[in-house]
This record gives C-alpha cells, sequence and structure tokens, in this order.
C-alpha cells in the first residue's frame, strides 16, 4: 500500500481526479483543502475506502481508468487534518488484521 | 486467494462495490450487514462463488471493473456469521481437493 | 494449464459465467449437470477447445471479459463424466505433442 | 514465439477464432482444413503475418480481444501442407534475421 | 519515474500525444515550444501533475489511452526552461519527501 | 526498445495494420515500399516518433490496440532507405541522450 497527500491541490489535479472518477463520483471537487491517495490491490482498497468512509469529514472516491491490474487508487478528499486522520486510520486498522477473518 | 470482510460496510463502500458489479447484479445492497471480499485467480473464484452461493443466507457477485489480469474479485453479503460461515467453506473446500479432476 | 470441474453448479454460478461468456455464446445453460474450466494461455486454450468440441456430450464456451492477459478461461458444459472425459483428453492430446507442428 | 496447428478445426473452435478476430476480417471460416496458430510478441507477430501472407495457399487473421499485453495470436488458415509451410516460413525467415535492421 | 523531454515536438508527435489526451485536455496544441513527457506509477503521477501545475508557465496533461497498467504518463507543455523547471520542480519535491504522510 | 523492418509488406499485413491503427491515422497505405516498427515503453516511443517525423521521407503512425502495458508500436512508412535512416536516427539520438532532461 503506498500513500500520498496533496494539499491544496492546483484546479489541474483536481482535474485529473475528477475525470478519471466517472459520472457516478459523488465528491464536490471545487474546494478542496487536500487530498489524500492511497493505492493498493482491489481487495485492500475496499476496506481502506471504508475505513476512511467511516472516519470524520472526509469523502472518499474510486479513481479507475487507468487499467491497474489488480491495483487501484482511491482518493480521500477533506481538510488536511481530517485526510492526514483517515490515512492513520486505514495504516492502522489494516495493519492490525481488522478486516481480517 | 485472499480473504477480506467488512462488518456493517458504510454507504460509500457498498456504493463502490455497486458501481463495480455492473448492472446485472442481483443483491440488493441497503441492508447488508457484512460483506466478504475474496480475491483471487479467475478458475478458483468461480469455484468459491459456487462454494459460497451452495452456502446458507448469503448472496454472491462478481466485482469487475478493475481489469485484473485473471485475478477476480468476489463480495459475498450476509450477516456476519454467513458471511464468515462461507468464507470457511471456501477456504476448507478448495484446499481439501474438491473441484479438482 | 489449470483444471477445475464444478458438479451440479449454482444458478449464481451459471449466471456469473453467463454474463461473461457475452452475446454470442450458443449454450444453453439452465440444466447443466457440471462445468469443467480449463485456464490457460490463449493459443493452448483454442487447441484444448478444439479437443474438447471434438470429444462426446460436451460443449464449449470462450469465457471471457476479465481481461486475463493472455490467459484465458474456456467452460466446458456437459454431464460430470463427458465433462472429465473432456479435460483427460486435453490433459493427453496438449501433453502428448498432438497440436505442435 | 509458439507454435500451434490444428486439423479439422471443430465448427467450435472456428467460431471462438471467429468472434476473436472481430468484424474486419476478410478469411471465410467455412471450409478451413487446418489452422496453425502463432502467438508471440506484436512487432514479431506483424512481420510473421507478413511472411504468411507471402507464402502459398494460406491466409492471415489477427485475433484479438483477449487483451494480451503485448503478446497478440495470429491464425493461418489454409489445408495443412499449406499452413505447415507458412509455420516452416516464419520459423526460418524471423530466425535468419530477415527483418532486422 | 522516468523522464523526457522533446524539444520544438513535430506536428506528428503532438498528434499522437493528442490523440491519446482524450476529448476533456484543455492544452492548445499548436504552438508549442517543448514537451516534457514524465512515466511513473499513478499515484505519484497524480503528484507530479500537482507539481508541475503549481510551476510557471507550463500546463500539464494526462495521457491515456495505453492501458498502462498502473503506469500512467503525463505530459507538461510550455516554453523550454519552463517545461525543464517544472521537471527539476517534480525530480526534488518528489524525492524530498514532500507529499508524504 | 526493438526494431524491425518489413520490405514491400504484403496487402494483408498493412490491413493489420491499418486496423490497429485507429481511424485518426493520416498515413495512406496503399503504395508503402517499407514499414520500420519500433516498440518499446511509452515515453520512449512518443519520442522515437519525434525522431522518425523530423527525418526525410518517412510518416510515422502510433499502432495501438492490443493493450500494450505501457510498451507502444510505432509504425515508420516511406521508402526502404528512408525508413532504415529514420530508425537509425532512434538508434542514435536515443543512445546518445538526447532527449533527457
Amino acid at each position: 500500500m503506498e500513500f500520498r497527500i496533496i494539499k491544496s491541490p492546483s484546479a489541474g489535479t483536481l482535474d485529473i481526479l475528477k475525470r478519471r472518477m466517472g459520472p457516478g463520483a459523488n465528491t464536490e471537487l471545487t474546494s478542496v483543502a487536500a487530498v489524500g491517495l492511497v493505492q493498493g490491490r482491489m481487495i485492500e482498497m475496499i476496506c481502506a475506502a471504508d475505513i476512511a468512509e467511516k472516519a470524520v469529514g472526509v469523502t472518499v472516491e474510486d479513481v479507475r481508468g487507468s487499467c491497474p491490474q489488480n491495483m487501484i487508487l482511491i482518493a480521500i478528499f477533506g481538510d488536511t487534518a481530517s485526510v492526514e486522520a483517515a490515512i492513520q486510520e486505514i495504516k492502522h486498522k489494516l495493519e492490525e488484521g481488522n478486516y481480517l477473518c
């Protein structure tokens, strides 16, 4: 799993993300303070999306369109502190073995 | 093969799954208690889907749309105990050599 | 090459196969007793399909739609004995060097 | 590069090939005596197609549709002797270093 | 990550890029002095796009359409000095650990 | 990077190339004396296309449609001497470190 955070993303960056998110995305991207990016295998990323969704102050989108084999990318939108908190949650919960069976 | 389980999946997570399941999916996702995720090679996942289908209290969907080479992901919906039981079945039956010829 | 056999496939499993076989498929899947699955490289699978086609009591379909690189999956439908016989034929004929030039 | 030959291909096998050849294919497949299959990297296969095209008594088609990374498959149709001769030509000419620059 | 720069790109080269950029691209390519190309994993390339977007005198586009697994290519358009400066920025900021969390 | 040259390409070979070049291609393929093929990673191939475009007496097309991961294939059309000269240019300029930054 790999993590990146973009603070004050430029309009062009949001545009690239928006074009890869498809018409089904719900997040309004115009006034976003930070974007967290998490890339990993599909099965992990669905769990990561769930963890982020349950965190406070962020929304999560599935960034597709680059034909990643079984790697997918999710984007987490919110203010910088919330995005960082959501990413910490993902790191902890997936490493601690929650979501295992 | 890899296994994950999401208890009380968030609406956004179900949304990501729903968008990747395509229009042919039959499962009603609004009141799902747990989701089991199983990722593996296509030939194994079709057997895994069959095992889960024959288990009690769960429905199975094929999660496509991420161009996994010959890895696919299936999602198993139901209450937590049923989803866990279905995943145990998959582990046992595929390891025991059922479905071999 | 990899081989699996599903006896009395569930309706949901046949559904997953049917959705991945595309509109061009000819097999009527409602009363199928067994499904043999064979996964391998494209060039081998076309030969395997030919061997199975020439066997008795089975029909063969090409399962696409998962973007396998140069791996494809074929499904062989029929009664259990016929499907097993067709898979034995594939194993023997491809190993014996028929279909080589 | 890999080579296979199917003598008296079954109708179902020709059907699988036809469905993967797309609407642009020119070969009439109903009365084909043999099919040669050649799988390799795209750049080689275009040269292989050229060699086979210049051989006598065969036609060549590009079998796509399985998302092979940079592997493609060509099918060579004709009577058995012509198909075998075309495949020998491909083996010799590509190994001898024709088509290099 | 890999970097290339094309000074005074030919019309045909801009054409190839334009066809791979899709209808959503905003850059006017007729009078471009230089093109910087950066290829890397998707998560890095979104950060690289953001860095270049915040640099002076360049525009950034996402070059898709070649089904790169989880590698994508971005193109940076502008005068030679600006494109080189943007690429230096990308090299420094991503190596320095900005954009990490 | 890999290089091949086809002298007096057969009509069928040009047909395969034409079908993979898409509707946007500009080259008239009916009276082509030679075709140079260059296959490599996407970022290199865009530079290779630029080098060939700036050479004399050839036209360049992007051959897509086989889902090459991050490998693409370009075709260089012209008389044999011009195609060979263009390929020499590509070899020299990319090895000499032009197009690096």
